[in-house]
């Protein structure tokens, strides 16, 4: 039983000390005596580690990056083993957590805040656009309240260096990415023994496991008589019948880089709606795909969709989004996000819109590829889509 | 391709209006005109729904439970028909989310708030112990100060009616340690043709999947010569050996419950040392197993186990938490931890300490079990492991 493919190189040394920099030089232009994460996307972002029990609430990891130099990890006793093993960084403290009749984590936090050379009395912190923070708010605060500083918001910081995928991320994602598109290519296979989407999502799910795909947080199905009404829910008891569409959306990780996209088949002869649908989508794709390269912002991506999907009475919303250490990041492509493209962002571009079926029903069609900016244009990480809706007989 | 094991029933009718009076009658001694939530784990609590698109950080999903009636929930519009068709609730509004230009929710929020009866001028949130807020510090921090009154801690409220688990609940988790366990009763199996953990890893998953176990956000492996050195992390490629220590910590969720336990094997001929360790947390498992009763508290049950555990000089932290809609919940068997024990109450039993390999190396033996909390004692949820290490031979 041997590993299908090859997992990505470990990190090239210099990799965080890269990264260090220039946050801190974003930090010293943001005016920041200190930045502190909290969320485990950053904590890998900034050490290569974020540590598994982190699904539990009870339990947080903090890092602060100076201004200067590394950064010191805080963490509980139980995750020190696994930091020092696997991650970046300067110092660590660590605290015996859980500490029920006090706090997790603030006091050392804030001994290490207090060491700082203060220079312009500002911290930044995750308090923005498409952030979490991994801590309890109580526990924020009194950091906040023991810095004697003020905290300020460097989400729009840390989104902007993270958009740009250096080749180490960039192959990580493209290892779960062709795990995902190797799943893809046998769920015709899938779909025609399966009975129910609940027996499509176990295929699914143990065809990714074949493939090595790492772990899958994700994974939607939708189905129904010429078309699904969702694609962001689990698999149900719902059996598949002749005349059903059937989406699957996949997000699955790599050293926590995502992949996302999806693919859409119908079951038996599909309905020329159905059929109509899938191709329009396939053209708001092409558009967005030509028109993808650094210097164009997401919402001319956006328009570019936009501008060829059938008008649904109900708006057009978001096409797409950055994808890497979280899901879905910035920027969106969407009408009001102008973020200029660059090199080596990586990009879920999603046409979706709301349709009627041959029976009346208000039906759903998102068909989605992953690619990354290239300095030429578009790169695909899937492997594109066909125009024609693919069709399982059975 | 039928599923091995039956579902848990649907949530019986009535379910959700009693979690929320149950919750109003806490709210009305806490003075608290309202309660807003925003983790997903809690939004599950109050609605049944909690969205599997809940893993992207650019989307909140909001509660506001008024201090009578039935919650209003505020959704972003991609995930209003999955809570229409799954959740409970009163009324429900939505936003076209993301909206980059200005916040997400945040406005629907307020209004929610705006219109409601001000009795005590108190808003709960999720602010304190072991919580996490499931949206931005910036938003959060805007609807505080939208609604013109005091936003104060309320997760003691809320841990205090989740710790009872109800018949329904318990099916839940009961159905997903099942699954857990049909597993470990083939892990001898798994690890006699397995080369390295990742294998171990891949096999496990794969069992899971025919057990029926559910999702499996959580899957520690931990190995080395007499003794692992972590069960905290995720799969390496290192090769087993004879003489090895294996360490598999599973958790695996059905509609969202948690079940938590491990198992620990050798391979070949173990070593006195690990025997004698697996020996004694299995002894301390049993003083805690006759210890759990309602009205024992939390840290009686820790003190059971610390009497009898190996000192290890480095002092003896939490020995086991509770489980349910998070991986790990209040209260802690922990020296700190005073919570009477009550009827419902699930926990995960786990004594733990370091010991010294025949090499010399420092491991540490972690043994878990999961149990309820019955009218009379303890109720096994996971089937007692042997109080001999395992041996797999190859």
């Amino acid at each position: 039983m041997t590993s299908p493919r090859t997992r990505p190189p470990a990190w090239h040394p210099g990799t965080f000390d890269a990264r260090w920099q220039a946050l801190q030089r974003r930090m010293h232009d943001a005016r920041l005596d200190a930045l502190i994460v909290s969320n485990l996307a950053n904590l890998r972002y900034l050490t290569g580690h974020a540590p598994i029990i982190g699904v539990a609430p009870t339990r947080p990891w903090y890092a602060v990056l100076p201004a200067d130099g590394a950064p010191v990890v805080v963490v509980p006793q139980l995750g020190q083993g696994d930091m020092e093993r696997e991650g970046a960084f300067g110092s660590l403290r660590s605290w015996s957590s859980p500490r029920p009749d006090t706090n997790e984590g603030v006091d050392e936090v804030g001994a290490v805040l207090a060491n700082l050379r203060r220079r312009h009395g500002r911290i930044g912190a995750e308090l923005g656009r498409e952030t979490r923070i991994g801590t309890t708010w109580d526990d924020m605060t009194a950091i906040r309240d023991a810095s004697g500083t003020e905290m300020v918001d460097a989400s729009d910081l840390l989104w902007a260096e993270r958009a740009s995928k250096s080749d180490a991320e960039l192959a990580r994602i493209a290892a779960a990415a062709a795990a995902t598109q190797d799943t893809f290519d046998c769920l015709p296979v899938i779909v025609a023994a399966a009975e129910t989407e609940r027996d499509v999502h176990r295929a699914v799910l143990r065809t990714l496991i074949e493939s090595d795909a790492g772990a899958v947080p994700y994974l939607a199905i939708g189905s129904g008589p010429g078309g699904y009404d969702s694609l962001t829910r689990g698999a149900t008891n719902r059996s598949l019948a002749q005349g059903d569409v059937l989406g699957v959306d996949i997000g699955t990780t790599i050293d926590g880089y995502w992949s996302d996209f999806d693919r859409n088949l119908a079951i038996g002869h599909p309905d020329e709606l159905a059929q109509a649908a899938h191709r329009a989508a396939q053209t708001a794709l092409d558009h967005a795909l030509a028109t993808v390269r650094p210097g164009i912002s997401a919402c001319d991506v956006w328009q570019a969709m936009a501008a060829v999907l059938p008008a649904d009475g109900s708006g057009i919303g978001r096409l797409g989004h950055g994808v890497g250490l979280d899901y879905t990041e910035p920027p969106s492509l969407h009408l009001d996000d102008a973020t200029p493209l660059r090199t080596g962002m990586v990009l879920a571009i999603e046409p979706s819109f709301t349709f009627e079926t041959a029976s009346g029903r208000r039906a759903v069609m998102v068909c989605e590829e992953l690619i990354v900016v290239g300095d030429d244009g578009s790169r695909l990480l899937s492997r594109r889509a066909d125009v024609a809706l693919p069709v399982v007989s059975r």
